[in-house]
């Protein structure tokens, strides 16, 4: 992964590979991907991002960010991962408002909601109904939402970027990763994010042979949002992110990707992930 | 994997193990699973096999089986992995019959079905509804399975089965494997079989912590059955095996595993495939 770092430097001493261009990030009232929002925008005067969640209006962070830029830089839209409908709306949208996607982030993810979805500490505990939420909402979700951003990634990645291609990144998590699963537990969560991994590589070998995309999954680290907040007990003060540093990591690591890091799995610090 | 061969020498010659005690072959109608109940059944005057199919009266294959054999070798159960109650119903009166279970073996998969399921070919061609489906059969369906006949392979694996341990042994496919996959296609299938060895593996750690069983994973190679029938095209003919082919190499595996292979995954010919 040396070669990822030395690659990093170089980009950030020329200035940031997708500054410009469209970038969209999936799942951004909140946590990581409202901070993509936030860093993308500031890291140029150019670069349009089209920011997605599931209802714009209660997106209070959003809307704020919007008001602050110039217009046109931020266009917040409506997506919701388990409505396809809602996919097709925001693809077509994009298609009329900017005509391509240099970059997509993929940053919705299901762990814990009281009630409906709980980690998993023992198979005793596993309901179909917490699996198939999980799948739904964090391998399903996003493999249609690039499925329906297809299009328009296929002529993005060109100009202003620096990239040469487009990329696709989606937010996976290291407790995907079967050969490191050393703990258990979180059946349903792991399974769901093992799969969006299988999905995410699949569709990288198609890439690979047809079009000028890339696509790689992130590992984010442990970070202070409201998804980890619930289990932040047990993990050592120094290995808790912030938002803001987690995704400087993986914005340093997505300025870097090579086409031939195609389907890969990196965690913030540039390392491979096992599968 | 030269142990598990050598392993399996040595069984064979002084006997197989898993000969007595009760094996449960779930998705026992047709295909590899119902071999698996043939051989099973053929290997010793003793075991006690259940096999479970969605529709008992239907599988003309296990009532012939069951007319063959002395009374009490054999028991056809309803089970449909989609529908949790008939596998509560399944442990019920697999307690009350046999009172444990020494070895389970999740063998049902679904991969296409006219009109309902399809590999996919593209990206383009991928539906929510497909990739639904197969998670809810391919590795929901075993894992419910697990969980509901936990308590009767906790009290097995004792006795007569020469193996000192209960055994899982789900059906997976080579082509679950993401470090493997370079053709891409088959979304939904391949991504089912992956979650599925990610549950398997979290499932084996809390059995390597806590119970006497082990659960491993089995890549049947590709077999002459309804599910690979139309995918056979392209299959050279020293690489289509046939059920009793298979299932005689499967099951030699399953008679050398140790303790110390819980949470592996293993091809028909004994190698490991990595995750």
């Amino acid at each position: 992964m040396e070669r990822l770092a030395v690659a990093a430097r170089a980009f950030s001493a020329q200035g940031s590979a997708g500054a410009g261009g469209v970038a969209m990030v999936q799942g951004a009232s909140r946590g990581i991907g409202l901070e993509f929002v936030r860093q993308l925008l500031r890291r140029s005067d150019e670069g349009r991002v089209v920011a997605t969640c599931r209802a714009p209006g209660n997106a209070a962070e959003l809307q704020k960010l919007k008001e602050e830029h110039a217009p046109g830089r931020l266009t917040v839209l409506p997506l919701d991962v388990t409505d396809e409908t809602t996919i097709e709306a925001a693809a077509a949208s994009i298609q009329e408002t900017h005509g391509s996607l240099d970059l997509l982030i993929n940053s919705t993810g299901i762990l814990s909601i009281p009630n409906v979805i709980q980690p998993e500490t023992t198979l005793s505990k596993v309901q179909k109904s917490s699996l198939l939420l999980a799948y739904e909402v964090n391998a399903v979700g996003p493999i249609l939402v690039i499925k329906h951003m297809w299009p328009l990634l296929k002529i993005g990645g060109r100009s202003e970027t620096g990239r040469g291609f487009s990329l696709v990144a989606n937010m996976s998590a290291r407790v995907s990763s079967i050969g490191d699963n050393g703990l258990g537990g979180w059946h349903s969560y792991r399974a769901s994010k093992t799969a969006l991994n299988q999905l995410t590589k699949t569709v990288s070998v198609e890439f690979g042979r047809k079009d000028n995309i890339a696509c790689i999954l992130l590992h984010p680290g442990t970070v202070d949002t409201d998804l980890s907040r619930p289990f932040q007990r047990n993990v050592p003060k120094d290995k808790l992110f912030t938002r803001e540093f987690s995704v400087q990591k993986l914005l340093s690591i997505i300025d870097s990707i090579k086409k031939s890091d195609n389907g890969k799995f990196f965690a913030w610090d540039g390392q491979e992930i096992p599968w």
